[in-house]
Order: structure tokens, then sequence, then C-alpha cells
């Protein structure tokens, strides 16, 4: 895979990665992993659209995380990306650093977990590096995408007066991270097995939305995903359009597994809508788009809440039951 | 920087960092870093050229090297792939994991040496991802290039019977590496202080042959850039030709400096000939194309060595002073 040694020449590992990943780039442009650079004539009329993101062991996944997932979750949280912009998948890079002690096993379930999810979303493996590290586990994508010229989604173009969207449910992965870190918190004593397996898969296995990127460049003003909280996510939307919002928090769509969970512990909802990694789309658009817009959605089988509206001024207001304001201790999460 | 919490609206790193880089992404599909993606137009009838390579710190390079000088390799090794390719860089996306100890001034140094290489070759900072890393500094680049469709030079189409060439000169990065690793050996005792200072020089801070990008795409057959040593990449060039090489080891291009070192400890030959961290270009062309190469590669200060010639079957020779065939304990070195 390039400069760093995956091309066959060099030490058994090398060799061992060039077996693993090769396969994967079926690509003509990635020329089997076997030159320096990948090749790829960009569709006439697209602008392209670049993201990535990386991720290490013990901050953004658990070291003991299945490696497969692992690999999923590298490239899922940048195929979201993709989704929020519009865009459709061209293909992604990737490079990982890989500790003294992942065996051989460990690189072919990671090997095999990225191969089944490119085909899956149609993002074809063009080239990359791997390296090793003494310290943890890394993982670094590039996803490439297109959009017709000019229409890629930003979160820049909201207006005042128009609708605040969000997919699918919110919630969930933050829950099943506070789940993995301590499972014995009261929130989930009444959940059941299914739920609890639920909120898991949620926080490991993100759900890109690129079945919605067109109907986001047909309809949606400004889109994000939700990766690092609803609420610290949505402000950070509101404040590159510049305008306000108000959200009412019992409009927020939570699954059953998370209602239970709030419902034992209400301190949990602040997790929900703080927690990130939802991986959702947060979309903002005329009151006249929704109901086109969700018609796609729900053909693909996402749901899509209307949240709240946008507003004159600056600054993200939640509104609780009742219409007291909620005051969140911290609007969003920051791996950093 | 997307997804990864350098938009601005988490912590005092995060802000920390949107104000060291979003200064550095002038180019407007960057959005000032403050989407989750980048947009770009790419030129009209060209074709992509993209490569991506990691470094970690303590495997490609010190813990103790420059701030600035790491960045400036991270990015050099990149545009180095994209030259050898025959492509203009488009510009690059950034990750990289910062661990506990790493201080504000080392992060305002790194984005410093990376703002003005990106300038100095043309490759704006489109977008990228910081995150936190218990282990060690690890900076990956994607890099995006062009060539007029279907004009990449690869690897794969080197001819029986032409010239094998090199540019600049070889060895000087492997030998400043073994210079740092061991100042005392027997080599380096007669070199005096400017000659030291040029090995270590090359070892940190590589030169892409951007220069050379248009009339590799002109005049080479088959290019790649010299990263893991001459013997093993030339080795790997020729192989994924289909073809066979010879050269002459007295012919191989040396600065004063590397002349010197080896005239002293003639085992530091075999270190400059499969040491790596060149990033000189190796490209197989037509002998009549050899004057017309040679010509812009002189206008732009660059040397071109012709080392040898390709031949029919398989393997590459490398012949010593006196015929003899040289044997290589190992052909290149593998970070990996």
């Amino acid at each position: 895979m390039g400069a760093g040694g995956t091309d066959g020449g060099g030490s058994a590992e090398d060799r061992l990665i060039a077996r693993l990943f090769a396969p994967l780039a079926r690509h003509p442009g990635a020329l089997g992993l076997m030159d320096d650079a990948a090749v790829i004539a960009p569709p006439p009329g697209h602008d392209l659209v670049l993201t990535k993101d990386a991720l290490v062991a013990g901050v953004h996944f658990f070291p003991d995380d299945p490696p497969a997932s692992i690999a999923r979750k590298a490239l899922r949280v940048n195929l979201s990306d993709l989704a929020a912009k519009g865009a459709d998948p061209l293909g992604v890079l990737l490079a990982f650093a890989v500790p003294p002690g992942m065996d051989e096993a460990a690189l072919v379930a990671f090997a095999r977990g990225l191969g089944d999810d490119c085909a899956a979303y149609g993002a074809p493996l063009l080239g990359g590096d791997t390296v090793r590290t003494p310290g943890p586990f890394t993982v670094s994508i590039t996803a490439l995408g297109t959009v017709p010229a000019g229409r890629m989604v930003t979160r820049l173009d909201a207006k005042v007066g128009q609708a605040i969207v969000v997919t699918g449910t919110i919630g969930d992965a933050a829950l099943g991270l506070a789940l993995r870190l301590d499972p014995g918190r009261a929130g989930f004593a009444g959940l059941g097995a299914a739920d609890l397996a639920f909120l898991k898969d949620r926080y490991l296995h993100p759900r890109p939305r690129l079945v919605l990127s067109t109907a986001l460049r047909e309809h949606a003003s400004a889109a994000m995903d939700v990766s690092d909280g609803l609420v610290g996510d949505l402000a950070k939307l509101l404040a590159a359009s510049g305008v306000a919002g108000r959200i009412e928090a019992a409009r927020v769509p939570l699954s059953a597994a998370a209602r239970a969970a709030i419902a034992a512990e209400p301190a949990l909802l602040e997790t929900a809508l703080t927690g990130g990694d939802d991986y959702e789309i947060l979309a903002v658009m005329p009151e006249d788009r929704l109901d086109a817009f969700g018609a796609v959605a729900t053909a693909a089988g996402v749901g899509v809440t209307v949240l709240g509206r946008t507003l004159g001024g600056q600054g993200l207001t939640v509104e609780a039951a009742g219409g007291a304001t909620m005051v969140l201790k911290q609007q969003s999460f920051s791996h950093f």
C-alpha cells in the first residue's frame, strides 16, 4: 500500500498485509495496492468531497472491541460525513498503525470487516499505508465522495424560520458507551438482553445514512452528522449559519432501549442529548421540504423527526417538558 | 477539522488546534476547517492521484525531532509520491494524534512547518482530524494530485532495453539516520561539521521532486520514489513491470559527504544502497528520452544519473566495481 511498506517487497508482515488488503482493492485505480498511489477519474461535472477521521484504541474505541467492528466504525464515521454533505462515496484510503501485540487473526478480522463494509457501502479501498507503532492501534481513513458541482451541503446555509430535523434515534451509542463503562448503573438494571445488545451495537456500528445523500442535496439548506452530541453539534451548525434555534427535548427521538434507560435513571437524558457517536443526520430545511424528505427517508426505513425551528439571533435553546430551558453541563463530548 | 473535534466547539485544545490550523486552510474548499468535509472541483480532463502515508514517532522519525521538521517530512514523503507519479499537487488532508506530553509550543511549531511547506509546494491544507492518543505522536497525510487523464506514471510499464535513472544523490538520508543512531562509528569520524549537518538534514527534510512531474509524465515509462532503499525499490519496480535489470553500484550518485563516509567505512555503501528515506525519483525511460529529461532536471538544479538498463527476464543484478555481482544482506529497509 504505497511507500510505507505493504507493497509486497519486504518482511513477512508486509506480505501478510498485502495478502489481506490487496483483495479488497478491486477498483482498477487501486492498482492492486502495488503502486505508490491510486488513480481515479472523477465524474465530470462533479465536485469532490473529502473527509478524514482518525480513531485511536482507548480513545475512540475499546482495545478489546472486535477488530472487524473497529474497521467498520473507522470506515462508517467517515462515510457518515459524506452522507451529511449529500455526497456519494467514490472510495477510501486507509492508514493504520499496528501495535506489537496485534496478531495475524486480528489483522485478518480487521481486513474482513473493512472489506465487507467497503462492498456494502460502495466505497472501494483505493490505497493507504500500514506502519508499526509502539502505541495503541490507530486507524485513519480518508473518504472521497462526489456531489454535482456546487451542490455539497454545508453547515453554513441554514436560514431563519426553517425546520430542524434529525434522522433515526439519538443517544443509543452514548448509552451503549455508558453501559460499557459501568454496566451496573441504575439505568441499565431493568433492561433486557436485547435492549442492552442494541445499545452496545449502536456504539460499535454506526449506520451512515448514505441512503439520504441525494435527498439532503435536494432539500436541506444545511446539514452535519451528529458525532459529538446532538446539542453541541446543533449549536455548531447554527453558529456556522449565523442563526439561532430552539428545540424541544421531548421531541428528540429515542429508541425503546434508550427510553427505558432514561426512565430508570433520568440523568441519562443528558447523556443521550450530549454524548455523541450517534452518526445520525442533523439537517435544517424549509418546512415545505419536510414531506418530500420524509418520504425518501421512510422509504429507506430511516425515521425523521422535527426537533424545532431556526430563529433570528444566535444560540440554541433546548426546551424541557413544561417549557423551561434545560441547562446542560456540557453541550457535547470532546474526544480530544 | 471535521468530526474529530477541532471545529471550535469544544475544549481549550480544540480551540488551539482551530486557531493554529484554520489559517493554513486558505483554499475556499477547506471552508476554514469549520465543516465536516472539504469540497474541491477537480480540473476537467484530469485524473486524481491519491496517496496516504503515516509516520509514527520512534518509528519514522525521532521523538525529539523538531516538530516543524516532523510536519515537513510527513508532508514531503506524500508529495514525493505525487512527484514520482507525474502528478501536480491539488491539496492535502492531515490527521494527527497528540500524546499527553505535547505542549502548545510544539503544536505551534508543527503547524508552522506544515503551513510553510504547504505554501512552498502549492499543496493547500483542505481538512483533517486531530485526536488524542496515549501513544506516540502520529501523523497521517493524504495527498491529492492531478494528471491529465490517463497519464499517471505507474511502476508497471517499464520495457526491456530502457535506461534506469535516478535523481539527486542516494544514501544521504540513510547515512544521516546511521549518524543519528551511532555518531561514533568509523565512517563519520573524518567528516566535517557541514557534511554531518548535510546528512542529518537529508534524513529530516526530504526534497520531493515535484519540479520533475511534467517531465516524468512526458518521458518515463515507469517511476517510483525511493523510500525503502534504492535496490529494493528498483527490484519492486522491475517485478511490477515484468522485466529484469542490471545496474552498476559505482554509478550510484553519492554526495561528497556520503563518499567520504563510505571511503572511511566501506560497509556504509550497503547502507546507502538499501537504507531508504531518499525520496529521489527512480525512473525507467527510453534511451532517446534521456537528453530531454536530463535537460529539464538540470534546469531545475536536480541531477540525473543513468544507473543501468532493463533486460528481459526477471530480477535485479547489482554489479560491483570489477564486474562481480554484489550480494546484499537486505535489499531494502522495512519500517513495518
